[in-house]
């Protein structure tokens, strides 16, 4: 077959798919809380029950994963093992028991000539995720998207193919005994980069693009989606310390910031002090951080007062380091902190540690991320955390969904107005 | 001086604009709600009070728009009067009695380990509105982004720009003496249009552009922007008249949706009615409509009913007339209608006339559009009429906001975390 025509073929697949995923999700719109919820049971007993054939196919994407290049820790991640499985399951379990979003009210009023005015969630209609490595984003995704009435179209990484297919087959396999439209959750079976592009320019099918992975990834989605995307770049948190704060308070919190888990974005990158306590607590919590392995990256101040430090270089105030390394600088205010927050933050997560009411109170007012935190670690900033069940990502943007989107966040929402033959005069 | 660097000026006076633009949006998202509504009332006072400064600038713009080919009804819409510079101040005075949209808590929970979670409402930062013709806009967009602690740079059409600048001069007036910063509504000052693009380009000083105006202008906007866009394509609303319906109603709200403002988003375009009541209403409604001066265009079964009909062409049923032209089909079932709808709506505002509950449920659960009506006109879509206040236009999208947007529309979210300390396990 000639280059051309299997170009043509392959677009003549994706906007099959997409067009069969934008007539199931009018259909799931209207689907009973009771059929998706069977759905997500079902699968979790289906994904317990066929653990076999989903780690045979892991298995396969696992031996071919050297030979493509991906590190020990993109391995572990592509990983499947009876624990993980389980946590899909569980996972399926814990969207099934979250109330269905669709047809809450949102806002309701008597208008005074009568009309009952109410606003009402919706899905959104169809999502296209794309993602990679971790094959429970599969599972994850397609529970969220049909959860808040979506039809899901899902692309995984190359290293993981055979992983998503094998679980895909279980999830779809129990839509339609559930009662559920069959093209409720679609995987683009195809490896060829070029069906994402494809995918990306029918917004008149899919009606918004989550990209899940390295920035590289989620730049090339936003830059080449036609529909609306929600995306998270990085996550350069900060945690400032006031001049009046419990320090043993603040060691815990700042450790947990930035051990617990450096690799993930809500982990705190920069530390930025109040010269009224660095003397005394500059050296305190560099040792607890060394402890944990931590780097520190100073600035001269700091340096002055804790000189193990390495010296900060000016682009470690911009870094996502995503590991035990964290930038510390002395400064000479709450304000100070809340201009370098501005100038260098990424708008994701930002925590203060403070006695002082007024303090926590201006922070909270000026400085713009996706979460304020006030005397708490902020690993908090987290669907699961903050109750919103679970999370398909977090945005950092402002635009219709900001920090961790749960359920509500894939809904958009509709007017309904009922009345007895109201004109307008 | 050579066109390079007439071209290079342009870009440093948008880029600056949009700087300070920024710069003031930050001081304005912390602003109390108090120096708002006083900006408010004292533009109010102004605008009253500097009407003769006003309307001889707009008499400007009116002696040049035959000149720049404007028909009468546009020159009718350009013109200032003093009754309607009394509206736009009765708009101010308005939106400064809405309550404040900054810091309303939306959701809000303790979790298990004792943290105080709320998710708050904070502004987006800077808005880009670009519109044509009318000059109230200018005032209204303002009103609206301020109130809702945004920054404006307002962009109107070169046919109103005397009347723009006369209008910002009073609003800007204000700004500083009210307490808020003097850079939190500007005005594009030159007609050139690239001044257009190269701030469309800068979504790191703009977090959203609103473009209203005919679709081409919305079009452009929305293809050359790299920031969120807040837009409105077209109206195509529908009416549906069920297999039980009370004729006296359906005729009066009928002849309102289509007949009380063609001209605008939400009249009604196209009427849907059932077989078995078309008989008997279809002749009704007809001289009805006739009498209102509303040419009908029908398909063969409503011209076999009503031979007076036009007959309908195939792009009639998916066009927005505004006018007082309306297209007519008999359909064979409510599920045909809400097909019909979903094939050929534009999922703007669509309404159904019935006795039947069942039937209006169906419909409101169906039929997927920005607000959908039972047993109203369809002219209640719109932000007074439902309560938002005021809007700054209409969304079609599903993202972001749906249908009128007001104060809330214009806002996005933060996440606020007070804790005593805790950190994740």
């Amino acid at each position: 077959m000639s280059r051309v025509s299997e170009a043509e073929d392959l677009l003549t697949e994706c906007r099959g798919l997409a067009e069969r995923a934008k007539s199931a999700a009018r259909e799931l719109a209207i689907a009973p809380g009771g059929a998706k919820d069977r759905w997500l049971r079902r699968s979790a007993e289906a994904i317990r029950e066929r653990s076999g054939e989903i780690l045979e196919a892991n298995a396969r994407d696992v031996d071919a994963a050297p030979g493509l290049g991906l590190n020990p820790a993109a391995i572990d991640r592509l990983t499947l093992n009876p624990k993980r499985i389980d946590e899909m399951a569980k996972g399926l379990l814990d969207v099934a028991a979250l109330p269905d979003p669709v047809g809450e009210v949102i806002t309701s009023s008597r208008r005074p000539n009568g009309l009952d005015v109410t606003q009402v969630r919706v899905p959104l209609g169809v999502i296209f995720m794309i993602f990679e490595s971790r094959p429970n984003v599969t599972v994850d995704a397609a529970a969220l998207c049909v959860k808040s009435g979506n039809a899901a179209i899902l692309r995984g990484g190359k290293e993981a193919i055979h992983s998503n297919r094998a679980l895909h087959r279980v999830l779809a396999d129990e839509l339609a005994t559930s009662g559920l439209p069959e093209d409720s959750v679609a995987l683009v079976q195809t490896t060829d980069r070029a069906a994402v592009g494809h995918l990306l320019r029918m917004p008149e099918c899919i009606d918004l693009a989550i990209p899940r992975g390295g920035e590289g990834l989620i730049r090339r989605v936003a830059d080449e989606a036609e529909m609306p995307v929600l995306k998270h770049y990085n996550g350069i948190c900060h945690i400032y310390v006031d001049a009046h704060v419990d320090p043993e308070m603040a060691v815990r919190v700042i450790v947990n910031s930035k051990a617990d888990r450096p690799g993930v974005c809500n982990a705190a990158e920069i530390l930025l002090v109040h010269r009224a306590v660095a003397p005394s607590f500059l050296p305190v919590v560099a040792e607890a951080l060394a402890r944990r392995g931590v780097e520190l990256r100073g600035d001269p101040a700091s340096r002055s007062l804790v000189p193990t430090m390495v010296p900060a270089s000016s682009g470690d105030w911009d870094t996502e380091f995503l590991d035990k390394i964290m930038a510390v600088g002395v400064v000479e205010s709450l304000g100070a902190a809340i201009a370098h927050i501005a100038r260098h933050g990424s708008k994701h997560t930002d925590a203060i540690l403070t006695r002082d009411l007024a303090s926590a109170r201006r922070f909270v007012a000026e400085v713009d991320s996706s979460a304020v935190v006030v005397n708490a670690s902020t690993r908090f900033n987290d669907g699961g955390q903050l109750g919103l069940g679970a999370e398909i990502g977090i945005s950092t943007d402002k635009f219709h969904a900001r920090g961790p989107c749960g359920l509500r966040e894939l809904t958009s929402t509709k007017w309904v107005v009922y009345g007895d033959g109201q004109v307008r005069e």
